[in-house]
């Protein structure tokens, strides 16, 4: 960390020169920080003919909820680098990293301006086409051709080894699989639904099944995770969708990428009942929504199925029940790992604004109860429900308004 | 590999004596080679007073079957830091290693001189009452506390980057997994069960039971294994055994270390059909290896179960029914994995003497057509033996003289 230090607008300029050919003429140049800064500076840098590229540089800390940690620069490689794999593996979907700086902790990449971020389109009830299609093509392509079946045994354990990513595991193991489940002070419980949230810190069965998909989280390098693919992760617009912050990137099981996307239009759909008054047009988002889960899975297992089959280049993998049993099983860790997704996102430190930001507290709690109800149901029958029309009749079954 | 050439004698005992303090002088010392070395060079240095230790060199290749291939010696690497590791957790049963020199791949450790190696002690049908008791408490405790159970997200990924092992660990991924299963140039099949083998090479069934098997061994990095304990990697006495040979240690599966264990007795139990012709005499030792099978399972998953129920230090896998199933999980892995090495053992490229050493072929044939059906209904039947009594009746119908 010796050549570390915060960039001000001036550096991410002189960063975003030296590292791209896009500006000629240093002068016409202009420079603007508009992260949060919770854990990263982003900046834009703009050339007077409107080109613009976005440095993002990673902080030694991480300030949430008032308070600060110490948090590894390491995340910045990380982030880097997934993107860089993930980019060769499907460029159509995957933010392009120009430059990496080790010292610095920080990334040159293309500027998404012609693209808004999925949650905030979602909460307005926008809807895209397109979304599951290019979703389930990103996530076939970057988990299929870093998993197993298409690495060697010593080419992935050099990846393994690469993407550790200790730290920002830690945060995940801790936020998702264990505040949730216990009294923590790191959770952040509305009101009206502390009963609700109790109940998840005596309920022993759900804790057996939560602790499955922990150790699983902890060791099933399956595939080359995002490691944090929600809908703040995501920019979008009419034609295309592009995956950036990758910075929780590791080898984790496959189930968890694809759960936490699932996850994220749960709680957009559930959210609309706090959001949208109007029952008709909440209807006919709801109902996309659905559409679009339903077509997520097909298309991605469909995909990875395909390529199962026609690119697989570990002999004793190729067997076609084996196959079969394979998505099966990351269709269970895809429920799993999308039930605890809607909890924590509930009753844990983050929360999405699919529900935070609904006014009314009453039926915010409503909605957030739902929530709760649904992810637990998602956790214990998720080796039951055989296919996404369960699925979809079990969530009918938990948003009647009863 | 710039320091690296293989020792002559004189140069293991010149490194015996500057890394110990066991000898004084010089000139009294004495050194011998007596390594196979097909992998490693192996030395006793002794004094005139009858202490020695052992002087271990990794050779930078293999030879095998009269070829030789390149091979890493960072495998010496392995074999100390795992050995240490083990040793910390298990110092009874665990070797003692008082050096290790990276440049020169070399380890010193203790001399076994007292003790003798379990393979051929039992196929002399020697017995060793204490057997399953102390390698119990070696699996145990190395299993337990290298696993999620006891060691933090962070600590653990840690050990996993510092024991990934990618060519040693390439080895067994081959010749346990792919080789047995085709018909691979590797594959050393007697001409007495060429029809049993081919089998294997046509069953789709067992192939999708062992492709899991081994995209388990790819994936389920649970504790750090010793990776290859066998007899061959036991030292024996009346009193005491000690775990030896650990260059093929990684973060695996907690069943395939027990599973080694457990089909390495069964291949002495199916050895003594054609070893001991006197039948009172056989049946006395096949009683005793039956009764050691058993306890070994039984005061290993006792022990492991104490040590989750009281020193697990995550919180989320506190739970019992948790616990309970994960046990459930590892015995499963431990039948598949016997099944393997069964299998592996008798038509893949490493045979062993339990077997091999069998003068009358059509007998040895017999014994081995019985370790190929036997590995294959462990294989098939992990999931529905429910415990080791199953699997003792499951034994006695398959060697039953038919």
């Amino acid at each position: 960390m010796t050549d570390y230090r915060t960039f001000s607008p001036d550096d991410a300029m002189r960063f975003a020169d030296e590292h791209s050919e896009l500006f000629g003429d240093h002068s016409k140049l202009s420079c603007k920080e508009f992260g949060d800064g919770n854990l990263n500076l982003v900046f834009r840098v703009e050339n007077d003919k409107g080109s613009s590229l976005i440095v993002k540089q990673a902080l030694p800390y991480a300030r949430c909820v008032g308070e600060s940690w110490p948090l590894t620069i390491d995340r910045a490689r990380i982030e880097a680098e997934v993107l860089l794999a993930h980019r060769k593996l499907c460029p159509q979907h995957t933010v392009e990293v120009l430059h990496y700086d080790a010292a610095r902790a920080a990334i040159l990449m293309e500027d998404l301006k012609q693209y808004r971020i999925l949650r905030g389109e979602l909460i307005a009830a926008k809807q895209f086409p397109h979304l599951a299609t290019q979703l389930a093509s990103y996530l076939a392509n970057t988990l299929f051709y870093t998993s197993d079946f298409a690495l060697t045994g010593p080419g992935k354990k050099q990846q393994v080894g690469q993407f550790l990513n200790p730290e920002l595991c830690l945060i995940t193991e801790d936020l998702f699989f264990t505040d949730p489940y216990c009294n923590h002070e790191r959770n952040n419980i509305h009101a009206e639904i502390r009963a609700e949230a109790q109940q998840l810190w005596h309920d022993e069965t759900l804790q057996a099944e939560v602790a499955q998909l922990k150790a699983d989280f902890l060791s099933k390098p399956q595939a080359l995770l995002h490691g944090d693919v929600h809908s703040g992760s995501i920019f979008i617009n009419d034609e295309n969708c592009k995956v950036i912050d990758a910075e929780f990137g590791f080898y984790g099981p496959i189930g968890f990428d694809v759960g936490s996307l699932v996850a994220n239009l749960l709680l957009n759909y559930l959210g609309h009942f706090g959001l949208t008054a109007d029952s008709s047009r909440r209807q006919q988002h709801q109902d996309y929504l659905l559409q679009q889960i339903d077509s997520l899975w097909q298309q991605f297992a469909s995909q990875f199925k395909q390529l199962m089959a026609e690119e697989c280049k570990e002999p004793a993998l190729q067997n076609a029940l084996y196959q079969q049993r394979f998505m099966q099983q990351v269709w269970a860790d895809t429920l799993g790992y999308a039930g605890c997704e809607l909890i924590r996102r509930t009753v844990g430190l983050a929360h999405v604004a699919d529900l935070d930001s609904i006014s009314n507290s009453m039926l915010r709690g409503q909605c957030e109860a739902k929530a709760i109800k649904l992810g637990r149901e998602l956790i214990l029958q998720r080796h039951s429900l055989a296919n996404m029309a369960q699925l979809l009749t079990l969530l009918n079954y938990n948003t009647a308004e009863n």
